[in-house]
């Protein structure tokens, strides 16, 4: 047994403890914050610290005498590395929003006995799933104790960073016209408050950024209005003084962050609170008092936010272009120095992209952490290279780079694989069936208002044609110099709700893949923004919508199986190309310059 | 004011004089019956006979001094011809499941109000929608009374035609099977008790079939299974004395029509009784005593029922060469006739189609009523020509016919347009970009398991990318010598559910449509059959489904515009006419084998 696992072994005997001096037979420890954030901050990144797994999804339940960790298929191969040896069970869930372990617990426990959970990082919506599942079978869930906080000696703090604002020309909307517009959706229903506990709904609220979580801008907060002002709650010192002063000419002030309960516990009699219940927490919810009436919708914000304007599309173009001169930097050199000889790892990958990134115009930092992936690592879409594990790109074969950046005037995120030495027919034969489904997606106009989930089987056909699949997404919304996954759409098979709605403005990704688990990996990823299009029939068949492609760095060509390419496919990809030389060629000289024009050549049928 | 407006008028005022007696303020008229049916007896047709719209689905209100028809845009434009003049107002719904009329009720009716629904003929879903939507205003829902039996002098008593058995080889699956089939799935859920009201899920369970139903070949009654055995609930004299037997010896004892209520009331108190909630009345949902336990699912014989067994796969193949080999003949005859200078009308067509598909082996009757539609009327995707409503065919243009027929071997639904005369370069292209739609889905191949209304997008994208659209769905479900629409699968729009998961032996239609109101409509139908296929990769990426085009009929190819065609399209497009050619070629003869030989003439690209 290694050091880590009996690491992992002493943690969960620690909580185990901790469940038996509370009397409870299981914890259950989801992998979310007060805020329901996907990104984490160290304070609440329980499941990571008590199981060794490091994917951004899984949820972990430990009882007296198993301890199971549930993760999608994204995450399997991953888990099963990273829990050999720790006693913890990986179960194996359909999707990332499955809630297996419900039943899991149903079987584990016994009527009359005590399901732990800290009810400040519950959802709503799964507390009432928690409670129906246990509920029948006698179960009672406890959710006023952290349990974690006694068995984790060395728990990191609230983060302290300070926040700063997004300023003009890039925040091209104001505070007190985003606060305006949102106190309009309040009007609509009747709200006379509204909280907002989700941190990239608060920051793009009050132009803000901050630093509280790895890659998103973001702060630990929340945020409630009423119909005149508001009250920030947030750690004390975080808020500069000059900043708070604009807050406050905004009608802001702060508070406390830990005294967002008590702020709802005194709403007025005859207030009504809006709330989005997927984005708020038992703990909160309940500090509502109960004459309050609450109405639960999604969080005006979030809807606001997906729409970027036409202001902010100039700069999100303009971001585009960095980071594919960047990437056009970083190719050249990798290309010229594989071909000296020299050796690179993963890590070098890594290392070298973002240093060229960082010196792009307008950088601020990385979107979400490389990944750099040779060959079979390329197979775990969500795979990260680290120091103490990481592969040397040797041989012939594939590259899988997915990498981002945060830019002030907006968010990448691109993924490429690049050939090494010499590629396969099947390498090929993969590629290219990938490459036609980012680019069916790509080309599809479809009418405005269509659920985003909708045109998911679009990207699928020219895989699902040959036999193949893959077990994520395939696409997902993208902020504005803002969290890189980002609501409400998302083209993928979740179940559609009439909130992913496209519209004109909205970010989202198109990133088909295909996974050969201990061979390679593809994935051909861009972002594209949703254009409203002036078709001559719009009167009679309504308003259709297009896809611009914001993403601007070449798609090898030296992979493709022409064979599998129709003359249109292959039309799409020089017109492309031509774009990105047109795009890129005014940033990029010497060999990156160079490198741009040869891969953006034009290929034939 | 003609005489069927101010028949309609009349009528409206009688139930008004009903309203006013019962103290209601509105009465809600689903187009629904006790068994949920999508095809109603004429003894519930209460909404047509109420409102003169004769379209298959929408809803009236009637309130004291207001009347409102619901219905979806497929029956925008004939419910607005239909409804002049009436005083009813035409309140247009998003899709046919809307219930949008909830909100319109709530918007009219005042708190303390009651609102009038028969619970004999209102499903359970709605019924608690209705409770929910109009409970918060303080408007009462009473569902005790059938307002429409005191208003309907002359109203058609229950049908009273005789059951009859389908017999083997057709009912390849023995009535004994099918039982012990349904009560395994009882089993895994603990049931003693299972009631269905579903009329064809009633039918196909006992290997029966009626004619209570306009080209449904079911008849009205209720099944209420035990673990041993069970009662059939139906008018007394349908079931002829040696059917009765074969039923008895496979446990069914007949009961009388209006005893279902009854019997669920006597359920012993430790039942646990298995139901469809949406395929249940709130009236027969009531009569179940409190102790009983209720278990809600979708009823096992829906699922049963969907998936073809390969052996009536071999009847249905059969009965589309048949179904096909009738739309030869029909059509030889019909441009012969044409050529000669002679004159057609809708009605015609429809008598002289109805007139070849009686002549084919296993032929019962129609399996909905033929839709002949020239040009403007074509356009109206539930068109009737009607004795007193009708069009000659004259002139240039399109005619678009959808047909089908009931054999004992299968089911058929085919959609074909045909040009007459010269047709213009417009016309040319909506056809060649509806085929497209068809083509498109029609070659898809799909993980099993998929839910179908993620289909959609791919039958709609070549429209989209032109600005055009359908109001309707895609595909539906269809029966086995049964109901043309079935469930549960459907490819729309529609929001998916874990019951349309796509298995293999499921059969669908593929019908995308473009609509032109006032001067053409184009619709290309097939139906398809899931077949399970080895792909070599099935291991690592799961089991794929693809479809075998069942429909057997030359798709006119004088309509194409070959500029928007892909060498592949083409390809695909020659390939089913080679196969129409093969398979058809055997059965016809003389004029209709010369229209079969030149219309499956292959096309260049």
């Amino acid at each position: 047994m290694d050091t880590r696992t009996s690491e992992t072994r002493l943690r969960i005997e620690r909580l185990r403890d901790a469940l038996a001096a509370h009397g409870a037979q299981a914890v259950f420890v989801p992998s979310s914050d007060p805020h329901l954030s996907e990104y984490l901050p160290g304070r609440w990144q329980g499941r990571e610290w008590l199981s060794g797994f490091t994917g951004s999804m899984g949820s972990l339940v430990v009882t007296r005498d198993r301890a199971a960790l549930f993760a999608d298929s994204r995450y399997w191969d991953q888990a099963e590395a990273q829990l050999a040896g720790s006693g913890i069970e990986l179960q194996k869930t359909s999707s990332g929003a499955s809630t297996q372990y419900i039943e899991w617990i149903a079987q584990q426990l016994h009527a009359g006995d005590t399901l732990a959970v800290d009810g400040q990082v519950l959802g709503l919506a799964l507390a009432n799933a928690l409670r129906a599942g246990l509920g029948r079978k006698g179960i009672t869930l406890r959710t006023d104790t952290d349990l974690l906080q006694q068995a984790w000696d060395d728990r990191p703090t609230l983060p302290m960073d300070a926040v700063y604002e997004h300023l003009p020309p890039q925040a091209a909307v104001s505070r007190a016209d985003k606060l305006a517009r949102v106190r309009a959706a309040m009007g609509t229903i009747g709200a006379t408050h509204h909280l907002v506990s989700t941190v990239d709904d608060v920051a793009w609220l009050l132009n803000l950024r901050g630093s509280d979580v790895e890659c998103n801008p973001v702060f630990i907060a929340h945020l409630l209005l009423d119909l005149q002002g508001g009250r920030l709650f947030i750690g004390s010192g975080k808020v500069p003084a000059d900043v708070a002063a604009r807050l406050s000419t905004d009608g802001i002030q702060l508070a406390a962050y830990d005294q967002a309960a008590a702020a709802l516990a005194a709403l007025p009699a005859d207030a009504t609170l809006l709330i989005d219940p997927r984005r708020v927490t038992l703990g909160l919810r309940e500090a509502v008092p109960a004459g309050v009436k609450v109405v639960e919708q999604i969080n005006p914000s979030t809807l606001l936010k997906s729409r970027k304007t036409p202001a902010e599309a100039v700069f999100i173009r303009e971001a585009m272009a960095e980071d594919g001169a960047a990437m056009c930097e970083f190719y050249a050199d990798f290309e010229a120095s594989l071909a000296r000889g020299e050796r690179w790892s993963e890590l070098d990958v890594d290392a070298k992209l973002s240093a060229q990134r960082r010196k792009r115009k307008g950088f601020v930092g990385l979107s979400f952490s490389t990944i750099a992936g040779w060959m079979a690592n390329g197979a775990q879409p969500h795979y990260r290279a680290l120091p103490e594990s990481f592969a040397q790109i040797e041989g012939n074969g594939l590259l899988l780079i997915d990498s981002g950046g945060q830019y002030l005037g907006g968010t990448t995120d691109i993924t490429r694989v690049w050939p090494i030495g010499t590629v396969s027919a099947e390498q090929k034969r993969d590629y290219t069936l990938v490459l036609k489904g980012t680019l069916a997606l790509s080309r599809t106009r479809f009418p405005r208002g269509t659920l985003s989930p909708m045109l998911d089987a679009i990207a699928r056909a020219p895989l699902w044609e040959h036999g193949l699949d893959y077990g994520h997404g395939t696409g997902h919304g993208v902020g504005y110099f803002m969290n890189v996954h980002e609501g409400p759409q998302s083209i993928s098979k979740a179940i559609p709700e009439a909130t992913m709605a496209m519209e004109p403005g909205m970010i989202t990704s198109i990133e088909p893949g295909l996974y050969r688990p201990g061979l390679w990996g593809v994935r051909i990823e861009n972002l594209v923004l949703n254009v409203a299009i002036d078709t001559p029939e719009k009167n009679a068949f309504g308003e259709m919508l297009e896809f611009e492609t914001l993403t601007l760095c070449p798609i090898d060509t030296r992979c493709l199986d022409r064979s599998l390419l129709r003359a249109d496919e292959i039309a799409w990809l020089n017109g492309y190309h031509a774009t990105v030389r047109e795009r890129l060629q005014p940033l990029v000289s010497g060999p990156a310059l160079a490198w741009l024009l040869a891969r953006t050549e034009p290929v034939s049928a």
